[in-house]
């Protein structure tokens, strides 16, 4: 299958090199609003203009959007759509259900298959709560996020004034993960599940007291947490925080018994050395799934719930039943 | 959906007590090979001879089939998949293609719909290796269970001569899962993954130097482990080692980057006090996934990989997107 990169930000640079590991997927290229003589790729894949897309209806299969959430993605997906089968990872959990509609109307009506929130979280740690909740209806999921870089709240640090760059670990409290393990179902407030971590470099002469005070104050960022902020030089930053590493781990516990008096803990855990290069890898295996079941005829939105593992996998049904069942 | 078991010992027990659990099932009842009036169901559920069964066709939407795999499944799931939906929990890893093949003839020639092997091995860890070699196909998995009770390894100590009970622990080796979580691939003989704990109560005046040997000794089951014998009393027995625990880990590190340089780890782990409750449980989900798959006109043998996670939960797809993705 021909698969077509839209985006060329570290997430397209992560699904250009997922491709390149997929036995039965061939690059298309990569498509960018920049100009695309500007942008040199990874692995030599060709760059086109981005509103050149539609010169290449009939020869891309599925096209992988990798734009943001905040903004590209609600315009770019439901446009590509009416194209395009497509793939996104579109990750503002509240605004899924609008996005889904949008994605599915333009995919309805122009017969093509679209797949939306197909990384990690939402993705496979979607997954991860279907799946135990459908087991195990009797309990309660926490997630929990880290250690890992934030880009959002690394980008909020770098908006303060004297602030030259930053990067912004979000951390899991272990305590708290623990006492979930342990099957109490606990209730926890933001604070008590994760903190949050600051690494700055600061311009010259910039009041320190003041940065700091501005992040661990800052609303909906940084003051519902416990926050700890690092003045480092721009050295330390690129030498000890230059990565991309994320990760986290999605718990269930849930109850069984005639009286309710079995525990069981079902927890599902990713460690990420790059962000960026793992959602790239999901978003691809997913857009095998789209393919799949565009060439079944099933159109519209689907999401990760709505593909069978099977479609997400190069290997045969037989294959899969005889060596990973 | 109405739901029959067949086959009521601690794992038809676990399926009665997880389709309690169940807002859209309704339990029709248990059949059973031994005198129903003999037997007493944990809810109340009434008790039919095995071979009234054809008594209810029409009647029971998905028949669960709670037998061993080792010579009740082979015979009983195709028999049965030419009259009803089912679902089994088979686990002999190695004979899983020639049973899939076998029911798969039987229910789409009656044009029922059937799923094999739908615990948590095979089943959830089935899936966990599924996705994350879908997501990481530069990598290797690992596998490990315990620590929990094994009964084909408890069955075979009490096979031998001046053994009364016994309980046996499969422990995996700890040094040997970090090797694996660090990322560095190791090759892992069946020794380095596990070790083999043995509770025996032995008759009285048995010769317990011989018992012992006996047991380490034993090929397949123990001779190619390290395994700890301890004699306890009848009554040690009972007071710590009654229940069925289980659980294990799935992990799957892999590589991704221009030169492979960045590692991620994907695992999935299940700590479950009863294994009969947690794999009842999950052939309940999969027995909902049956019916839905049914309702669609789709016939014929599928495994945990042919199921979108969707068909699993009770949830709308639109609550799911809501709330779980």
């Amino acid at each position: 299958m021909k698969i077509a990169i839209y985006g060329y930000g570290n997430l397209g640079k992560g699904v250009e090199l997922a491709v390149r590991q997929a036995p039965d997927m061939e690059p298309v290229g990569v498509f960018t609003r920049r100009a695309p003589e500007t942008v040199h790729t990874l692995t030599g894949l060709p760059v086109y203009a981005a509103d050149r897309v539609l010169d290449f209806k009939g020869i891309i299969d599925v096209l992988i959007i990798c734009g943001g959430s905040a903004t590209d993605l609600p315009v770019m997906t439901p446009a590509l759509a009416a194209h395009f089968n497509v793939v996104d990872s579109f990750d503002t959990h509240a605004n899924i259900p609008d996005h889904f509609a949008a994605v599915n109307a333009a995919a309805e009506k122009s017969g093509h298959t679209a797949l939306i929130s197909a990384g990690w979280d939402p993705g496979l740690f979607s997954l991860a709560r279907v799946y135990a909740s459908a087991v195990l209806p009797d309990g309660k999921d926490y997630t929990f996020w880290g250690r890992g870089v934030s880009q959002g709240h690394s980008d909020a640090i770098r908006r303060i004034r004297g602030v030259k760059d930053a990067r912004q670990y979000t951390v899991p409290v272990e305590a708290a993960a623990e006492a979930v393990r342990s099957g109490e179902c606990p209730e926890l407030t933001t604070r008590q599940k994760h903190t949050r971590e600051c690494f700055v470099v600061a311009e010259e002469g910039a009041d320190l007291a003041r940065i700091e005070r501005e992040i661990v104050t800052m609303p909906k960022y940084f003051a519902d947490y416990d926050t700890t902020v690092h003045f480092i030089t721009e050295e330390e930053l690129k030498r000890d925080h230059a990565g991309l590493p994320h990760g986290g781990f999605v718990i269930r516990t849930g109850r069984t018994g005639l009286e309710g008096e079995h525990t069981h803990t079902v927890e599902y855990s990713l460690r990420l050395d790059s962000n960026p290069e793992f959602t790239g890898s999901a978003l691809t295996a997913f857009a095998r799934g789209v393919m799949k079941n565009h060439l079944r005829g099933r159109t519209g939105c689907l999401t990760a719930f709505d593909v069978a593992p099977a479609d997400l996998s190069p290997l045969s049904p037989d294959e899969l039943r005889a060596h990973l069942l």
